[in-house]
């Protein structure tokens, strides 16, 4: 994830999710972290995703997709919510996810939306 | 910039802005990332930002504003249209800017949005 995701022209789905990591399991984290991208890459509707953890400990992960029905589906996915249980229990001090419907977009390069 | 942005309840909008630095100019770059911030800051409809870089080399800027209007308030605002044509001049040798209207928030500790 070394590039901003290649997604299509407008509209579609962004879920932006901030969070402040605890101490707790940093291997454990990344290997589920690591899963997470890998499942949510395999799901109906998925169309990229952005990641990136700064020296202040904030970290911020966004992925995009088709529709809020596949967002829905990703959020009941049974795997996914296991690991939505442990970061609630055990790996996140403190987190925000919002859902946003990405209405224009431009690049650089120029994209095909510019 | 180490706290999920504390945001009213939805809507609101986001501009997530995806950028992969040039090896250009750090110091200046710096200097000018913060003072956008600090400008930002400053604007009406402001509500936030959040912002990491992680080691693979992508940022992630968030910045949540009340209204469309407000974020044409500050793109066309002087100093931050330098600093747009700096960044695509020098700064970013790709990035990508997406304007989303926030529909759903959610957070821990539990926020009123829940």
């Amino acid at each position: 994830m070394s590039d901003p995701a290649a997604t299509p022209l407008p509209p579609y789905y962004a879920v932006i999710f901030t969070s402040v990591r605890t101490p707790a399991d940093p291997a454990g984290y990344e290997a589920m972290a690591q899963r997470m991208i890998e499942l949510a890459g395999q799901q109906p509707g998925f169309l990229g995703v952005e990641s990136a953890r700064g020296e202040g400990g904030l970290g911020i992960t966004v992925s995009y997709w088709t529709s809020e029905e596949a967002i829905r589906n990703w959020r009941e996915q049974a795997e996914h919510q296991l690991a939505q249980s442990l970061g609630r229990r055990e790996w996140y001090a403190s987190y925000e996810l919002r859902v946003a419907r990405v209405e224009r977009a431009y690049g650089l390069p120029a994209s095909e939306a510019d």
